[in-house]
């Protein structure tokens, strides 16, 4: 009995038949069911029957005899372009093969997430495959790129497929430089394949119905709770990964999410459905409707500014080593502050030139520098309040800025892709 | 009619009495009643009559007429030593004598909070008169040896009066640095007490009876909703402040707090009680019991220790001016990563005799570094992971480490004042 093998487990008069994975542990085989779920069953105490050896791909050995190795294209379905940059999500693909391999097309995406057969027809492209803490800049630019190819190609929306650990970055990123008329839904997988408890096929399935629907923003598509009931649809300048580990682990800051994703109806309805046509996706407030605007990128970015979190007793030459940057986005404590005797060396980068915002390491909340002698001084130092954008966000968006705007100072205390609000809930006056 | 006279206001057919208060916009007047609260009253809306010119202080003007100028010693009541470090709270004193003072007496507490009184015997300290951004390590260990030498001279609790912006690394430097046997509880204030929506009324006289109480432990006491029902009691070392502005700013990273003050049953019963006998604290969970262990105070650092939050695109070069630090603790992505280019210069580091600590900047959850090839890579080079330890907490806890352990690194993964649990709730599996 191998990994890829079609296997036939009974345990406790129960039977599963589906393809074997690889498992973390000794003590537990993980299967694959044909529905594309992973079940993990306590070896001990299960009997294992081998139906065919080294099957490989669940596409191949999907019970309805379809050869998978030809996708035709259903002019009925909307076109979806699923890009990848990689982390675990994209590791579905990796491990069948058992190399990485640049190699995604629309085969490689069904024998991946059987279930997302029937819902769309499929583009795959591969833009990058990294975990995402090594995601930098210029990969943010050759995606904004990559992304706006296929949209000018026809796709009806874009699924991106990414890391969770600094998905929030990448997304602000891309709200920033693309004008989108379409979806731009990122996804993720906080468990990999191999793991009963995978988030990855669920989380694939309602990204796609999200790019199918009407909200034409750049989105981030992950568990909204614990269990397989619905995923929430994030914007992704407004979003954060606030645990290390749940599959729910992405919250919309000061908010409920912006959309919900119900997996009950998505899965009750595979025959697929036109452009919009969804009735399982569903938004809560204002949104940029597709078809609103025209396509357009800007995907220039200056890559000299940095990112300062502030702590009590933090050593004041490490601001030294930040007087070359053309920006700096400070993470401060409360309402927008720093210890005192920082603000004249942040004074003097601001007479160079330099462009500095402030944020909060509360994360709920907003900037208010008028309230405090501390804060009153960082802005007669020229320093500029982002409002509740997240450290990261502002920190993407002055490097934007810098890049696209003629008055950089200026523009960061503006909106441009949701990423502040007016009012920051829950406010408990 | 000026700010310290006696007024009575009437507005909407109902008649409100107390001393006038400084007040943030003109359109709005602010009265502190007798109770120790403040109504604010629209000025165009309201009648108001100045009953006596000048009255300065609320205790002095206590419709009881009790000469506040001599607080007696009742032995029937606990003694609580209230410790000031300056912030929002402190200027509760302040604001009437229109200069920031050192005097911070039993009569000064009492004039400020007339509520506190009836509670306990109070001695009064003053720390520092600072804004809490600008502590440092220093305030930290002067703070911990006043507060020991409280307890020394017979204190039964301690209240910490301190800016709530940087509360929680200070909390963590004195849960690190004291063993007591008796409460020592931080307080403050989002609100000062010139508008009506102030909490330092609430919070002090929640923070005295939280010190009159049986655990044993560094606290925070601030308000646990957006009314005025309940403070929470958090450990020191697992609270973030994690709202810029909202009164229920603080919370238990990955639990409930470790306890509760009802406010209802506090300002029911204001005649005071014995140590300990107070039924409107509770706690849930375990804590170190009144009297358990013996005062000892350990309060050397040092503060060549720094936190670095990294972010994607972060200039390897930055790393330069950590080179001389004898700890450091990164703010990593997600289970604890950093770009896989910074690795190499981390583990220079360790072989230099650094300590590196790896906590996540999620907040919630914890580091696991064995679950991808980055995390075991900085596992390799010598990183310790920090469990679900805050980053601020691990900061200060590197400090105090490299200060008074023999090896520090080993201790980094050990659990010294409730700094690290054994299980992150909400976890979702």
């Amino acid at each position: 009995m191998n990994v890829g093998d079609r296997v036939r487990v009974e345990r406790d008069a129960v039977t599963h038949e589906g393809v074997l994975l690889p498992s973390s542990t000794d003590e537990e085989l993980v299967v694959k069911l044909d529905g594309g779920y992973n079940v993990g069953l306590d070896r001990d105490r299960a009997s294992v029957e081998v139906v065919e050896q080294d099957v490989h791909t669940v596409g191949e050995s999907d019970s309805n005899g379809e050869d998978s190795s030809t996708v035709s294209f259903d002019e009925s379905l909307p076109t979806i372009a699923l890009v990848s940059t990689g982390g675990t999500i994209a590791s579905t693909v990796d491990y069948r093969t058992g190399a990485v391999t640049a190699q995604f097309d629309a085969e490689d995406v069904l024998r991946a997430v059987p279930d997302l057969a029937g819902r769309a027809n499929y583009r795959g492209r591969v833009v990058a495959n990294i975990l995402s803490e090594n995601m930098d800049a210029s990969i943010w630019q050759d995606l904004a790129e990559a992304v706006h190819e296929e949209i000018e190609k026809g796709a009806d929306g874009v699924v991106v497929m990414h890391g969770t650990d600094t998905m929030q970055y990448t997304a602000s990123a891309l709200a920033l430089m693309l004008e989108t008329p379409v979806p731009v839904v990122f996804t993720g997988s906080q468990r990999s394949a191999d793991r009963p408890s995978s988030d990855n096929v669920m989380n694939a399935v309602c990204a796609v119905e999200a790019a199918k629907a009407d909200c034409a923003e750049v989105l981030v598509c992950m568990h909204a709770t614990g269990s397989d009931d619905e995923c929430a649809l994030h914007r992704g300048t407004r979003v954060r990964k606030s645990h290390t580990s749940a599959r729910s682990a992405f919250e919309t800051v000061g908010a409920p999410p912006l959309g919900v994703v119900d997996y009950d109806a998505v899965t009750g309805d595979t025959a697929g459905g036109s452009v919009g046509s969804t009735d399982a996706v569903s938004f809560r407030g204002e949104y940029r409707e597709r078809g609103e605007c025209e396509l357009a990128v800007a995907p220039e970015l200056n890559e000299r500014v940095e990112l300062l979190k502030f702590h009590p007793g933090m050593d004041a030459s490490r601001l030294d080593a930040l007087a070359d940057a053309d920006g700096l986005v400070i993470e401060g404590t409360g309402l927008g502050h720093v210890h005192t005797d920082l603000i004249p060396r942040l004074a003097e980068f601001v007479d160079d030139g330099m462009v500095i915002a402030m944020s909060s390491a509360c994360i709920e909340g907003r900037v208010c520098d008028r309230v405090y002698d501390t804060g009153r001084d960082l802005l007669d130092a020229g320093v500029i309040e982002a409002e509740d954008t997240l450290p990261g966000t502002a920190y993407v968006k002055l490097q934007w800025l810098l890049a696209n705007h003629d008055d950089p100072a200026t523009a960061m205390g503006e909106r441009l892709a949701g990423e502040a609000t007016d009012r920051s809930t829950p406010w408990q006056p």
